[in-house]
């Protein structure tokens, strides 16, 4: 389940850096992948068991190296230990309520955002945290679950496609960067087919269940805004604090991304402002349908009551009443009750009420 | 169709920077056209085969390529490899949902935004990306149907009318930003103008249609706006940016059409806000008559309902009603009723209800 | 009429710095009014006929040239070549649809706002735009339609009241600039008495004719405010760019006048939240009758209807209804009624509904 | 009696600078209190006469004249001209419907704000108008109407209690401002203790009475808020231009002041938000009480207009109604009565209305 | 009581910096603790006894002086003179009414916020307010009432756990800062379950007590939010004017808990954004139940009431109803009542009512 606000509860009292997890456990041993390569190859390795980290300065090319799964805090310190990360970073990594930012730690820059996929069985948005770590060289990732959306780029490092075996550690923070941001816009449009769905249902039959999704998007695009906000923000401080870890080629391309950001946010807002629209849209139409059912009702009811209340006047078992005796008295009440209702009508009529 | 979010699924898992067309095929083959002029003469070419490009600084004067239909990628890869364009760029212009921006490249800058047109046969705003590359002495531009607001500017540079035969590549650039700022204007008038026919129709008959009218109308705000915001942004970031590239006499022009851009975003924004305006007028319009409504309909009730009571009374078949043989029993119950009713009619107009 | 986006069709296409006419024609032949004074005399000389403008270099003290009616380009763009003025300017001038700011042309100032009027008869504002040049001893001014707040201003020069004869140009323009400033306080203060008439209104009888009226001074307002609001950032950016224009004393005077438009957009802000909270306040007052209105109806119909049933159960005409031979039937049956109708008014005081 | 925008129009057309009185005469004849102390002594004397003004410069210690009543712009005038105020400063102590600011005059500063009472008779705040100079060893403050919320101050200054006699010009200053400031919150105390009751209130027996006081409340929030926002600015601005007519020791004091003024808005702001979810709270108990007005009609109606039906039809007089002969014609009609007033009770219980 | 706006009238008139207390008396005597260590060893003290204050120069090592009960002025007066504090800290320590927020006094820093704490019997949030002096070597900590988010760091420094021991004041008040925004996401987590119940109840049974805790809960946010917000701020001031009292390594902590304060910011706007979202959804609920409760009624209504009508005619007592005497007269006026009533039905579900 997705709660909210997450259950930090362990975090409480703990002196700080302490490296404590935060989060659920979704795989029973964390899996570490290490990749290395440099312009002429390429190695793969994955392993379940708790390996030996080498630290990058001892090796050429670039490092990249993988962890699924965070709740093992002992091998977390372990890799931190490694690569010289601060306690801080440690503790934040193995928090997974991070909201996305950038913190510069001088020889390494650490990165935490949120990654999200669409669940497509629940027909909703998953959520989970990725931290990024860029040093010189190497490239530390850190994910809750398996399963990610960076099998193209293995692929690409795997196959030498494209320039990223060419390029550096900051090439390949920017590549997972891209991928992720990418899928925001996928996310964005199954969630833009689900609006034009509601939409065109709108027009057709607006009934309460429609208003239950409608409502069910707004949150979902109240935890979408919340995830993605913060990204621009991370690219920008991102920007200004690499120093010398971004060489001026990855800054443009980080510039790419950085309006691919502000783009994915755009687009949340512009979805949000149509939810409310047709949040406006659903509540007028349902008004509007409630109003002629009420002039229904109204016209019907001033017709008869007046009409009834004759017909109940001469059905009185008064001795003396002398209309009930003339000859014409029947004629005439159904005359009458003729010239209340036209009266009636062209009441309402006149007042454009029908 | 015009979906909300476009899809760019084409570019999931592609490396940064590789050409791949996001968008519609409007038309077969792209069509290229190619002006090039100076002071003295100005000569047009439109060709829809693969053309070889010349590079700029290989003419003299100014060259302005237009290309319009996106789809081809090769092509415009060979016209960004004569003119030293980055592959990002590249990958810019062939997406056709970016958000319109600025970017410096050095060399040239790279600037897109959205083109619209006043779709009258639909009633509707039609947008189409333009993208222009304002190099030393070229100007690319990329379009991604044919058809455009440019054709006076081709005239003014073809009959040498006006100062453009006498300026630089940026005074063509701004010429371009100009025309398409403009169009702003025309549609921004076309749509006041249909505010103002519902404005007069919300006075005569407010209906459910009208209310469709005025949510469709803004939708269509909220898409103008998201269209209209960033352009303002962009022409900030072309003076910021332009460095050599613009000469301080286009500088000049440029502020003029920012300001323009302001003036643009003030009217949507006062046009959103009349939009906003009208949808409380209809709602308290619709609430009214529904007040009037309810208010015959409790007048005609809480009339006929004690008559008619009254009138059930003695409709009564019980043996020993003493009331029913009494010579003026009728008469009686015809003044208690008519005291009754003028009772209430008294009540309502004390307070104040009819 | 006014329409909400102005028409600007004449502009569509024009190479940039046509000087075009856009807007309304509202006199035959334009009014050109020229005052020279320094510190010794003042002249006035008035004329509709095409003058020859002499440039303010070749005369001493402060030359002031007032334009009434913008339609005839040519006399405008003679009075522009014999100032040096840039063509962009000029089209600007001609452009009555401009939004109000300032532009430095480094010779001059540009400066263009709105001019506010009550237009008694209709009970609204009427907006005309005013240009203004201020050079190096001279101020140009350029109005739609003749009639101006300015009137004094003319009679201080001609009979040499307060400082304006000891100073120079720009205190001239100041004058121009916070007459006009003043008058938005004036406009203020009707639209403040409207609003308290609407008021007091309110709490007697609130009907939907108050709430047209409502809807309109907001649609007022939201007018005002676009013309005020830039007001603020005109004069900031004339304070920045003035340079040698404008002299200390003057910016003294100027940042006063500054405080004066903060002063008017805060009352706009003002009166539009208490336009929204009349809004409210009628929608409660109108909600509260119609609930009382509906409260009596279920009240006469919750008590009437039970027994209007009763009385039509002894009116059926079933042969064998053993409680129709009773001797003391009717007076059970009256009582029955009673009883029920005391139930059910014991049952509203209890709920507390009336 | 308090108009939403102050009447200015003696000010329309006049030379800026003329000293024209805007505002309501409180008092006959202005009062004048000058006093003066260094750490030794304090003299205090007051007149309603036309006093001779002694400038400071030509006195020890710090003088501080205070003139209550604006109305006579010849005494005011005299006094600045004794201690060289500027004719703007002049003309802005005399209009008493300045926006809270504060300009640098080189040779002493000038400061206007709103000084609030709590007008315990009418429940509602008082607001007047204060205009601070500070100059070197001098304060002048002018105040609308006599009595104010500096006696204390006066005390401490006759007395000598406190730092006040060892301090300078500047210390008095701050005093003064720092006087009205927590003025500000003895008054949001008192709108705090309104909101309380009302919430209890509320709580109770939410009626139309109660709405109104809400939006009364609103309104006079309105105007707080107008108030005390631009003292902020007012405050910041003061540090600011402060330069040597502050001391170190008294920024330190400015600054303290400044954080209540942000406290104070803080509180409004705050209670602007409890008010907003008051009448949210009030709108939809007023609601849910119409809805349950509603369905008792509801069920009242649709239970017994079918019976009523039933009746109605037995009460028919056909000649041939075989029914009526029924022996058990009228227990079976009654019987049938009753399933249908269950069927109905049924059908309410399970979809859950009642 | 919590009252919205607290009382402070205790303040009024007084002179600036005199020490009064602002606030509620919790305690009888106020609780002194002082610990001091450095790497080496650890003391704990505490004492209800006026205790004589050693100022921290003349010892080694970290001093926290923590004082719980602030109404005893004299005592923290005392400690006040020994540390060498500006009496405007003074004053502001005594009043519990401050808004957080961060002063530079050069020799120290004074910090002052609200500590929050999850009152469980009464299921809200109670505040108390927190004010830090970090000093050269010490820590001076005021809180309201005993009982505190300490006890952790409390043990860490006893029993030397973390690295609390080695480092100096700056990281103590960094702990202290910590465990208190530590505090706010316990706070949020509770809010958020109290959320997600009134989520799962709005889902199954939406009754207006539902929307008394939603609105209750709105009302707790609001004052969450003024708690939370300034904190961010004060951080922010805390890290500028931090000075030589702050090392770099404690800046790198600070800059951690700024990031957990941004979070803390955005989860309370998260949970407002939720809330109204929920109002909204409970408003619509209510509304659609009460659409279809006024269906039913218009449904049964509108078929019955013609019927009565009906019946009620043929009740007539008319000598001379030629129907009334036909053979198949009610067999015909049965037929006629299907009719209608079928058309009725007929009519509804072509408008697709029901």
């Amino acid at each position: 389940m997705r709660n909210i606000v997450a259950n930090r509860s362990g975090k409480r009292g703990q002196a700080p850096g302490t490296p404590v997890f935060v989060g659920e456990k979704y795989l029973e041993t964390p899996l570490v992948t290490t990749i290395a390569y440099d312009e002429s190859r390429a190695t793969e390795g994955q392993t379940a068991d708790r390996p030996k980290f080498i630290p990058s300065h001892a090796r050429s090319g670039v490092t990249w190296i993988n962890i699924d799964g965070l709740h093992d805090a002992d091998l977390i310190a372990s890799l931190a230990k490694s690569y010289g990360l601060h306690p801080l970073v440690l503790e934040d990594i193995l928090n997974t309520t991070q909201r996305p930012r950038c913190e510069d730690y001088g020889d390494f820059l650490y990165l935490t955002f949120k990654m999200l996929r669409w669940d497509s069985t629940q027909r909703r948005i998953d959520t989970e945290q990725v931290s990024l770590i860029l040093g010189d060289g190497y490239v530390l990732s850190f994910q809750e679950k398996p399963g990610d959306v960076f099998t193209s780029l293995r692929e690409r490092i795997a196959k030498g496609k494209g320039r990223i075996r060419k390029m550096g550690a900051d090439y390949l923070a920017y590549c997972l960067i891209d991928a992720i941001v990418d899928e925001y816009f996928a996310i964005l449009e199954q969630v833009g087919e689900v609006i034009e769905v509601i939409e065109s249902d709108l027009a057709v039959k607006p009934d309460s269940q429609l208003l239950q999704r409608i409502h069910r998007l707004k949150r979902e695009g109240l935890l979408l805004r919340r995830s993605a906000w913060p990204i621009r923000d991370m690219l920008n401080t991102l920007e200004q604090v690499g120093g010398t870890l971004l060489t001026d080629e990855v800054r443009l391309y980080l510039r790419d991304v950085y309006g691919h950001s502000v783009q994915v946010i755009d687009t949340i807002e512009t979805l949000r402002d149509l939810l409310a629209g047709m949040l406006d849209t659903y509540l007028s139409s349902v008004n509007n349908r409630m109003n002629e059912v009420m002039k229904v009702l109204t016209f019907i009811a001033t017709i008869f009551i007046p009409l009834s209340f004759i017909a109940g006047l001469y059905g009185m078992n008064f001795r003396h009443m002398p209309e009930l005796e003339w000859r014409w008295g029947y004629a005439a009440v159904l005359a009458l009750m003729a010239m209340v209702a036209s009266g009636m009508l062209f009441y309402f009529k006149k007042k454009k009420w029908f």
